[in-house]
């Protein structure tokens, strides 16, 4: 039943496919193009999707045939399918069976019964697992690496190529493909478990792709150790059914996710798995990460670049993994040394300012943190005065830039190595949004413009607006005071508005006693207990009143 | 460290990414190309992959920032990677940025610092949440739909479009996206559990990407009550931050995997959400489903189907979803009724040799299944009891094909259908190999090709030798005394080779007491307990037998 609505989903989705009424079969939509080429034909149990229909398409399967979960399809169903392409043109069929028992009878079956019909039809057995050191009677088993022989036989049916010889290419690149399936315990990360049990801490190496026991369980050791005991095994010679690979040989490694792993995890792998292989000295052309099939695959093959349409195939990018420079050296950030300003004629003025702002910041730190315990993490203060200790550090070793623009850029720069937080991001924009309002020589007009750039920057990006119970509540009375300064007013008034800026500013701190917090940590606190000012506002005011003071001295 | 890692892995993998030294920054290693166009640049904290840098690639994204997991990366690097795209000559930097206040603020400093060095950069929000019917100042979340501002953007700027346009259309796009997550908790299925702690059977509607709380619990439901729930609620009127979807609008739908669902699961929920969604009319032009970002989502909107290299963008079809036919007709199978032949002179004797085997294997039922219960599933008579009928019945209602190919024909698809197990396909496999041998007059060397090609099929398909304690300890050695059929013995010389065969076939049989079983389910029985002779080698004895005494008679 699920089997059933997995697969109509899939075909659903997916406009390149179609199902065969009546069969569990899942065939390209455009049989039509398969005319006078081999049609491939996969399949086995449910349970290993993407595979196998996910890899129909243009440059891959022509068809699949599904059985149950973890059940060989009936051969009647194999039949339908086969007889299906054959009608609709193809020169052959190949069928690409995983070796299990299961499917050898009942796909071989259907290769039998197909040929007694007079249709050109042949079997390839894909068996890549490096499990067993002693493969029993059944042989090895067949993992991801079918994957690779869908991939590869799909980009040569596509070229023309007779059956026969797909076939023996086919024989002799399954030898050298090679899978080996680990499981892990989970480890701290969140989401999933493995398939099976396992003690917490234990991993199991060699499994199957139907959580069929493996060949040995450990403790869970680091990403590196676990792909070395891997790549150990699956190329060490005494063991039966190894993978020879010698240094020059070149691979395409697939780091196959079973459905426990995080993306994340499975990228780590990959990293791993390609340094453990170029330290072998062996050539990685490509890598697939991701959900193929299931297990840990290395092919030491000819592989295609070509095309294919096939949903589950990935966005593979043709250049060679091993042996390209991965980095890339940033640009240079316009430097921002003090070799590259002079100063101004008000840079001492401005030293002047920015002392008097640190040293009330730093004066009110204990104060702050206790405003910020009542209403979010307590640090309000401290951050405060990171900033300040900045500046000051600052102010000994270098110039003031004369430039008022320049300045800001400046200043925010220190705020964002300095501060951190959502203020520290605050004030960053600010200072960012307004430099490029101001210059060497600029009047109150320039200055109101820029404090209302940097103002609605705050708004924009921060979300919050006058009345949230923030630091706009002290900024935004005092913004709105200054805006006067883009008036005619003349330079000797330009204090008086100061003045009254830092008073608007007080009274907006002092009003948020009596706000709802709607944006910030605070908005996470009931309003009946933020019965204090916000430290932000608090924070604004003084700095504002600290600027004040320094300018009327 | 473990983002470190994964980046280095990820970009390892995809030759078409690179990374900037000293940033958690990827970008595409041919940066060349973006000369004149607008560059692309997203990101966000990492955990959410294949988002973000999954995403880089011609078409899609020019590079990615990435935090520590879940938490807002710095602005000097999201900096670092404007400017260098910037000084690679793009005409402009796009920044595509969810809805999360840290990620506004800190993408939003570097926005500001990048335009005040003169460079043209912009940046779109995306808020695609449809959970909260009264969303908090913060506004709604950024959720999956971000891939498809990526996807849409991403074409507009490879076709050469400017910054302004790209914006004014991405802002009108992220409107018509909605987005809602849902956790279930696990199934029956084996794998995985959800990503935060749920009450065995509960599921948790309208959660974040980053396990924040959801809306609503509630108990899981089927998977369609479970959908209908979704676009309800996404499609709610009453919910301030609802996607309007009405009859007749064209939809791409997007079923993303968390983690904690496998392919089947994920392959179900498309089939029935596309049913959904056309039931009110909706018409699903692509379904993507798999691993983006989380969540779940559909998007009302223009889809590009443009050419990517992104390695996590999926292969989709072109053909639209709904409104295909996904079903194709089964070829008819080459008739197999007994109106398509004719009997021949030989067919009562053939009749008479029938009822004699399905006598004898009716009689030896039990007899089987004790032999078996030692050594396997114990319904080894049970099955050949279940052929023997089935050939019962078909002797009462069918005529006997003259051509003994086609008896043979006839014969294996009466064992497909009726028998089952291994020993149904093993014998089916015998039947559809040596029938094609087989013509209506066929001599004693036809008959020996054909038991001789039946036999190799059994061994090549089933992967079993004689000694392996199997059904070929009995038919092996009859064959070979049969293979004198083939010389030029005269016809009545045939009755003594086929006596001389069962002779050999009951000798082989009672041998395999002595055989360690190599196949079959009895390889998996200790060697100590088998001291009985294999069941399947005894039916194959009592078969021939049966068939010699009526040949006799």
């Amino acid at each position: 039943m699920c089997v059933d609505e997995a697969l109509e989903g899939l075909v659903r989705s997916n406009g390149g496919l179609a199902l065969l009424r009546g069969h569990r079969v899942v065939l390209r939509s455009d049989l039509e193009s398969i005319k006078g080429k081999v049609a491939l034909l996969s399949g086995g149990g449910s349970g290993h999707e993407p595979a196998h229909a996910g890899y129909i398409g243009v440059g891959m399967l022509s068809g699949a045939v599904a059985g149950a979960v973890f059940a060989s399809p009936p051969p009647g169903s194999v039949l339908a399918a086969i007889l299906t392409l054959w009608k609709g043109g193809a020169s052959g069929v190949l069928l690409i069976v995983k070796n299990y028992t299961g499917d050898r009878l009942n796909f071989g079956i259907a290769v039998e019964q197909a040929r007694t019909q007079g249709m050109h039809v042949d079997m390839v057995i894909v068996a890549d697992d490096c499990a067993f050191a002693q493969p029993s009677k059944a042989g090895r088993r067949g993992l991801c690496g079918t994957v690779f022989i869908h991939k590869m036989a799909g980009a040569l049916a596509e070229k023309g190529c007779p059956l026969d010889e797909i076939v023996a290419r086919m024989n002799e690149a399954t030898k050298n493909i090679g899978t080996l399936g680990v499981s892990l315990s989970p480890c701290s990360v969140p989401g999933c478990l493995p398939s099976f049990q396992l003690p917490p801490g234990e991993m199991e190496l060699g499994l199957g792709i139907h959580g069929e026991p493996g060949i040995k369980r450990s403790k869970v050791a680091s990403a590196d150790e676990v792909v070395k005991t891997i790549i150990s095994h699956m190329t060490d010679s005494s063991n039966k059914s190894h993978l020879s690979l010698k240094s020059g040989d070149k691979v395409v490694l697939c780091v196959n996710n079973l459905g426990a792993l995080s993306c994340l995890e499975i990228a780590v792998v990959s990293k791993v798995a390609v340094h453990c292989l170029e330290e072998r000295g062996v050539l990685v052309v490509r890598v697939m990460s991701g959900s193929f099939m299931t297990s840990y695959v290395i092919s030491d093959l000819c592989f295609s670049d070509a095309k294919t349409t096939a949903p589950a195939w990935p966005n593979l990018s043709t250049a060679s993994v091993s042996g390209r420079n991965m980095f890339m050296k940033p640009e240079e950030k316009p430097g921002a040394s003090s070799d590259n300003y002079n100063e101004g004629s008000l840079s001492s003025v401005i030293r002047l300012v920015l002392e008097s702002v640190c040293k009330i910041l730093l004066q009110h730190q204990e104060e702050l943190n206790a405003l910020d315990r009542a209403a979010g993490d307590g640090d309000c203060g401290s951050t405060h005065a990171l900033v300040a200790n900045a500046i000051q550090d600052w102010l000994h070793t270098s110039r003031i830039p004369g430039n008022f623009g320049q300045l800001l850029a400046e200043l925010a720069l220190l705020v964002q190595q300095s501060m951190g937080g959502s203020s520290g991001a605050l004030y960053c924009l600010f200072l960012s949004a307004a430099a490029p309002h101001l210059k060497q020589n600029c009047d109150g007009a320039a200055w109101a413009k820029a404090l209302h750039a940097g103002t609605e920057a705050m708004k924009r990006y921060g979300g919050a607006e006058p009345g949230d119970r923030t630091m706009l509540d002290a900024l935004c009375p005092a913004v709105e005071e200054l805006m006067k300064l883009s008036t005619t007013v003349p330079p000797d008034g330009h204090i008086a508005i100061l003045q009254s800026a830092v008073e608007k500013a007080d009274l907006g701190a002092e009003a948020t006693r009596n706000l709802t917090a709607r944006a910030g940590r605070a908005s996470y606190v009931a309003s009946e207990h933020l019965t204090q000012p916000d430290p932000g506002a608090v924070a604004v005011a003084a700095i504002l009143k600290a600027i004040l003071n320094a300018l009327k001295a």
